[in-house]
């Protein structure tokens, strides 16, 4: 069905990219922490950032570049300081950073953009990664996004990586995207953030569209545990250096890019969702029925955050209650006599009507979906040491499982939405109070 | 400072109440499950009631008797099923289980009230709790008030109750209430209820607003794991039999009485905080600086509800960021130069700029809090018994401790809002994971 195929090379297999990650020294741990992408041609920008009144220095520097310009070469982004919460001093180490990649690239610095992950309230080491600048730069590659991709991950357990490839007007356009995030599990451990590549041409004002949508039914579908971050970010260039004719309104071809576009970030913020702190299995919930898409969105956001549905499904527990108690308070009006809830095959309820169903099968159907998708249990032990010094040579590259699928119709309008989370387990508290000062 | 005097006797301690809670058979443990308050004389009524679209059958019973008049005498309360999401036949047993006790009572259907904890989609056993009711009305008693607050628990840790007593022109008026709630514990385990009673003679139109108003002030400001329930319901009387001049407009003696019920409604609910599932100590947010009340809430709220915030606390980690990042997240717009961020007595962040401050200290601070909070193990274990049979010979009164203090600043505005909530521990996921079908 879809018009792509599945590629290798992350953000670096469209043309006209080169990226790279090294050490730093900004982890404690010694690991990669210091990424950058850059487009060999100035690229159409567009950005979605934190909704958070509380932001790192890095979003607002992004926004107002891209306010000012929709166009940038390069996104710089270190790991271990999320530089939020640091007063005026973090926007002028901001601004110092940009500066010196921009000389390094011998670019204008209002061509680079900016993006940090880690302890909130601490500020980037700027000795440390301005003296790696010159390395970085050297390091540059047309095979490195999976260096990229490994810098700039704090603790997840698995790197998160994409690339697909369409033809618009009969040549290949290429997309690709890295991510990290499985929610703030380090104390103070922030953000997703996510750059995707394209090669295809496009207006700035349809690519941001394209990408608000796209971030919508993605990065915004997701839920780990409610906690937006001070430094989310999901930053994506088109350098039209596929040769492809330019596309400038909505039509075939802007479908296409569009759905290409939703593709790339759905995978990564579904693999972002999977390797939620302590998470067992990616929980999928369908919404129909709804007046409109965002509310059917907002509805299946709801049952996928909440802590109840989520402990119930660690539990491999078929308890629709709660799934319809979530649906309930989700502040979009429903008639409850028009509500259906589905496990998997089981329909639990239909026409607000409790159903038989089979228990010990629907307990079965939970029990082999988080057989099928356990992660391997020396990564949970890896990650479970809880700091920055986790020995990143295990780090798989992302999986995103079957998902146990929750299905529930509200009423007979058209809307249609959907949302991922994770289920919620000892470890995601272990994770996130263990380390005490 | 306050104007009235705690005294003992819960809802039977204003002038012409009985109460009292029986063993009926609807838990499968046999415990006191069917509760009972009634007014001597028709008492002016007024409610607040879940805003779930997913309603239990007695809520919206309860709302279509108090929109066709304010009065009320009784209540009646089960516990074991929820009632909720039983379709067309659970409006029918709640019909039922009302024209049984009036019949009892040999008072009209129209006076009682109704309400329902336990597991959601389950209908009551009708024949057992019809067959109760005469030894529950002949159990009716003026020192009541234990035996309901009993009755109407589920998996608490600890019953939850309190009256007050202050004047009202030179005559004494007295208020009650008692409460259940600890988040949803069992597998469909629902519901926050609480029960006020009191002797003024009030307005019914007036006796709504300030219930209304207490109601935002205590139990909608208490976050356990943002579920909100079928069932949440908040009921409460006023018989006029203190023989008190009627209160019919805003003034002193109004604001005495509103005052008071306030601080009933705050006691319960930091009650049901504090019990809130596997926590081991209760948190205090208090915010300043708001355009008004309401958005001062909402950042107390989101603070006190944030999973990253409730870890570190039960991790004894003062983690300043996590807290910053949650008032950010608020939906309430504030310039983060503003913000100041204080923990019991340590100052972490003013002006937006984070302050050195001894962490030590800090961490001090939370340790002692949670040793001197902490309840006694036996009573974590029974409760880890995560079933309906645990032995309540051992349920303790409640007890509201030194909350942990979090002051937060979002500007200069004067508005001011204050929320409570728990720590998330290791307890909250096993009590709600591991009964697994």
């Amino acid at each position: 069905m879809a018009d792509w195929q599945e590629i290798t090379g992350g953000v670096t297999a469209p043309r006209g990219y080169r990226a790279t990650g090294i050490k730093a020294g900004l982890k404690p741990s010694g690991l990669p922490d210091l990424a950058l992408i850059l487009s060999d041609v100035e690229a159409i920008a567009a950005g979605v950032f934190t909704t958070s009144h509380v932001r790192a220095a890095c979003v607002d520097y992004c926004r107002q570049r891209l306010q000012a310009k929709h166009g940038a070469r390069a996104i710089l982004c270190n790991a271990g300081q999320a530089n939020a919460a640091t007063g005026s001093q973090g926007w002028l180490d901001a601004l110092e950073s940009a500066m010196a990649v921009a000389q390094a690239l011998n670019i204008p610095s209002e061509s680079v953009l900016l993006a940090s992950t880690g302890v909130i309230g601490q500020r980037m080491p700027m000795d440390k990664l301005k003296a790696a600048i010159p390395q970085l730069v050297a390091a540059l590659s047309e095979t490195g996004s999976d260096a990229a991709a490994s810098a700039i991950i704090t603790t997840d357990l698995v790197t998160k990586s994409i690339a697909l490839e369409t033809t618009i007007g009969d040549r290949p356009v290429r997309m690709g995207g890295i991510a990290k995030g499985s929610g703030m599990i380090h104390p103070n451990m922030a953000t997703m953030l996510a750059f995707v590549t394209c090669d295809a041409a496009v207006s700035p004002h349809l690519w941001q569209e394209m990408l608000s949508r796209a971030a919508d039914r993605s990065f915004n579908s997701i839920t780990v545990d409610g906690d937006t971050s001070t430094n989310d970010s999901l930053i994506a260039l088109a350098n039209g250096q596929s040769r492809t004719p330019a596309i400038i309104e909505m039509g075939h071809e802007a479908e296409k890019l569009e759905a290409m576009l939703t593709a790339v970030c759905q995978h990564l913020a579904k693999a972002i969702a999977r390797d939620g702190e302590g998470a067992t299995c990616l929980i999928e919930v369908q919404v129909t029925g709804a007046h409109d898409e965002q509310a059917a969105r907002q509805v299946a956001k709801t049952i996928a955050g909440s802590s109840l549905v989520k402990s119930a499904i660690f539990g491999r527990d078929p308890n629709w209650g709660r799934i319809a108690a979530a649906a309930g308070r989700a502040s979009v009006p429903f008639e409850q006599e028009n509500l259906r809830i589905q496990l998997g095959d089981f329909v639990m309820m239909e026409n607000g009507q409790p159903l038989p169903f089979d228990r010990k099968a629907a307990n079965e159907y939970l029990k082999n979906i988080a057989a099928e998708s356990s992660l391997p249990k020396d990564a949970i032990a890896t990650n479970m040491s809880n700091d920055l010094s986790v020995d990143r040579s295990t780090v798989r590259t992302q999986r995103v499982d079957n998902p146990v699928i929750i299905s529930v119709s509200i009423g007979n309008g058209h809307g249609t939405g959907t949302a991922w989370g994770c289920d919620l387990s000892y470890d995601y508290v272990k994770i996130n109070a263990e380390y005490t000062t």
